[in-house]
C-alpha cells in the first residue's frame, strides 16, 4: 500500500445557489483542486453524493462530471453513503491512489438542494434513515436527533442551554470564512430564544441543508512535492458502519460506528486522541456533536458539553471543532460535506486558514450518515 | 498490488419480486456468496444500485444492507453508474482488496424497480441520460437507443431483422438458466413480429426492467485456495467513460468508454480478444449488442449483425455471448446486471453452467451506463 497526500483543494461557497446547477457547482470545485496542484492529468473521480436522483432526476453523476470536468474518458462513480457520501469519495479515492492503480485521483462532494420543490426537499430528510422502520413511518433524521437529544438530556442530566457552545462555536468560525453560508456570530442568549424545530432540536441545534461543492485532488505521497509546495499527507483513512435504525442500537447515545472508525484510524496513524490538533467533526445537529466527541475519545461520556462550556473546543482551546464554521455555519451540502471538512482541515495545515488560522500539524475530519449508522475518519499530517 | 480472485457467488432469480423487498433480495445474493466460500468474516461491502432512493425513499443503501446482512459494522458503501453500478461495485471491490486494506470484500448489486408506481419507474429512463440536455427534454435511454439503431441500420445498410440473432441467442441460452427471468425461446419470425417500443427497438430489442440481487465475494487470490475449491481470478479490472449526451460524442455509433476500457483489460490481462472464450456483454438493447462487440474487437464496425447472422456469437460459436440469458432474457436488474454477469462467467469458468456449460478458461464481462457513457471490463480466469 502506498501513502497518499492531497496535492489540490478546491470549494464552492455554501449557499443557495439559484442560478447555478449541480454540475456548474461540482465542476467549479474540481477545476480549483485542480489548479490549486500542478498535476497533468486526472486518473479517476469520485463523486460523493447523495440525492442527485430524487433532488434533480440526474444518476450517472460520476460520468456527467467527468464529462463536465473535461477529464477525457476516465473513469468516474457516484458514492453514496447518506451524509457520509462526501468522505466515502475521499475514502474510495483514497484506496485507488495506495491501491497503485491510479496516480491522481479527484474525490469531489456536491449536493443541489434548491433544485427541487420544498415536498421533495423536505422528503429528503428520511432518505438516510431505515426506509421500512423509521422513513416510512413519518421518521425523519431531525425528529430523531430530537428523540437522541431529549434522552441524552434525561440520562445525563444536561439541561438544552448547555449544548450552547456548539453552536456559538462553529458561528464564531464561519464569520471568517468567506465560503460558509452564515457569516454572524450567535449568542448563548439567542440560542436559548431559537424557534423549535423538533423539540428538544432548534433552530440553533441543526445545520442547513443547502448547496455546495467541495474537492480534493489526490496522489501517491511520495509523487507529493512535485505537484504541490504543502502537500498534506493522509495518515489514516477509516470507516465503519452500525444499525441503521436507531431502535436497533445496543445504546442509542453511544456512536459505535464513529468510536469504531476513529478507532481504526488512530491504529492506523499510531496517535491518540489527545495528540489531534484540531478536529472537523459532523455536527448536523449539537447533540450529534457531543456524541461524536465521545464516541472518538475526546469527551467522557455525558461530559462533552461540560468540557464545550469550558472552552476546550473553541478555536484556541485544547482540541478545536469546525474551525471554518462546520456544518451549522459553514452549511451542510448533503454529500458534499464530508469533502469540505478535508478540504479545510488541508487548509490548517498549510497555514492558510487566514482569520481562524491555528498551530496544528494534525487535524482529524469525521463525517456521519444519517442519525451515525455511518461514519469516516481521516486523519490528515501538514 | 495483490492479485484477487472470486471465492463466493450468489444471485437470485430475476424477475418481478412483488412479495419481496430491496433488503431481501439484497442480503439473500450476499448470504448465498458467502456460503459458496469458506470466509469466515467480510470487510468491506460495496452495494451496485442505481435507483433505491428514486424507487423506494431509501438511500444510505450500503449500511443498510451491513446492517442486515448481519456484516458486523464493516464499512459499506453504495455506488452508482447507472446500469454499470454493479460492475462498478465489483471493481471498487477489486481495488479495496488489491490495495491490501481489505481481505474479504462483498460486491453486490441490487434493483427493486416494482415497487415504484409505473410513472416513477417509467421517469427512472430518463435518470442514466444527461438530465439538462437528455432526460429532461423528454428523451429516454430506449428512445436515444432507437436513434442510434435508425443511424447503424442507415449508415451500415443493415436491416432491422440482422438483429435478430442477439435476442434470438439470449433466449435460447435463458431457457437453461433457472434464475432467468425469460425461460422461452424466440425465433427470428416472431422476432420480427414484435410490436415497437421506440422505432426500431422492438419488444424483443429491449431487456427488462425487473427486480434482482447478485453478489460475488472478493479475497487476495493468494488466500483464494484456502476458502474455495475453485477460485476465479480477475486478470484484469478496467473503466472509463464518454460525453454523457449522446449527442456530444464524435461518433454516436462508436461506443468510446467501451473500447478504452476493454483495450485497458486486455493490456492489464495481456490478452487479445482473441484469447477470450465467452463475453457476457452489455444487451440492454440489441444495437448496443452490436456496438459492444465492435468496439471490443469481436467484429469490424458495421460488421457485428452479419458475423452474428453467421453463429459467431452462439453458444459453441467463435465467441459465446449472453451464454445464461444476457440482459434480454435474463433480465436487466438494472444496477445488478453488471454483477450477475460476473456471476455467470464465473459459473462457466467453474463449469456449474450446467446445460449451457462451454469449455472456456477465459472470460470477459462488459457492463454499460445508459447509452454507453460509462464502460466497464472484467477479465475473468478459472
Amino acid at each position: 500500500m502506498r501513502e497518499v497526500s492531497i496535492i489540490g483543494i478546491g470549494q464552492t461557497d455554501v449557499g443557495e445557489h439559484w442560478e447555478r446547477s449541480l454540475r456548474d457547482l461540482a465542476v467549479d470545485a474540481m477545476i480549483a483542486a485542480i489548479k490549486d496542484s500542478h498535476a497533468e492529468r486526472v486518473d479517476a473521480l469520485y463523486v460523493g453524493n447523495m440525492l442527485s436522483g430524487e433532488l434533480t432526476a440526474q444518476e450517472h453523476l460520476g460520468t456527467l462530471l467527468a464529462d463536465w470536468g473535461g477529464l477525457g474518458g476516465t473513469e468516474a462513480y457516484k458514492v453514496e453513503a447518506a451524509d457520509a457520501s462526501g468522505a466515502a469519495a475521499v475514502r474510495l479515492g483514497y484506496l485507488a491512489v495506495a491501491s497503485g492503480v491510479h496516480d491522481f485521483v479527484i474525490a469531489c462532494g456536491v449536493e443541489k438542494t434548491t433544485d427541487a420543490d420544498a415536498e421533495t426537499s423536505n422528503a429528503s430528510w428520511t432518505y438516510g434513515t431505515d426506509a421500512e422502520y423509521e422513513g416510512n413511518q413519518g421518521v425523519t433524521v431531525p425528529s430523531m436527533a430530537g428523540l437522541l437529544m431529549r434522552r441524552y438530556m434525561h440520562e445525563f442530566e444536561v439541561t438544552h442551554d448547555r449544548f450552547a457552545p456548539f453552536s456559538v462555536i462553529a458561528h464564531a468560525n464561519g464569520v471568517n470564512n468567506p465560503h460558509a453560508m452564515y457569516r454572524s456570530p450567535i449568542s448563548a442568549e439567542s440560542y436559548a430564544r431559537a424557534g423549535m424545530i423538533a423539540d428538544p432540536i432548534s433552530m440553533f441545534d441543526g445545520a442547513p441543508l443547502c448547496d455546495g461543492a467541495a474537492a480534493v485532488l489526490l496522489c501517491p505521497a511520495e509523487l507529493a512535492r512535485r505537484f504541490c509546495a504543502r502537500p498534506v499527507r493522509i495518515r489514516a483513512s477509516a470507516a465503519a458502519t452500525d444499525r441503521l435504525a436507531v431502535h436497533s442500537r445496543n445504546d442509542p447515545l453511544f456512536l459505535q460506528a464513529a468510536q469504531l472508525s476513529a478507532q481504526r484510524a488512530y491504529l492506523q496513524a499510531g496517535v491518540a486522541p489527545s495528540d489531534v490538533e484540531l478536529f472537523e467533526l459532523h455536527d448536523a445537529f449539537s447533540i450529534l456533536a457531543a456524541l461524536s466527541l465521545e464516541a472518538c475519545g475526546f469527551a467522557e461520556r455525558g461530559k462533552a458539553t461540560a468540557l464545550a462550556g469550558e472552552g476546550a473546543f473553541d478555536l484556541h482551546g485544547r482540541t478545536p471543532i469546525c474551525t471554518m464554521g462546520g456544518l451549522k455555519a459553514r452549511g451542510h451540502p448533503i454529500g458534499a460535506s464530508g469533502v469540505y471538512q478535508v478540504v479545510e482541515v488541508t487548509q490548517q495545515l498549510r497555514g492558510e486558514a487566514g482569520a481562524n488560522q491555528i498551530e496544528a500539524h494534525l487535524g482529524m475530519t469525521q463525517s456521519l450518515g444519517g442519525t451515525g449508522a455511518t461514519a469516516i475518519t481521516h486523519i490528515l499530517e501538514g
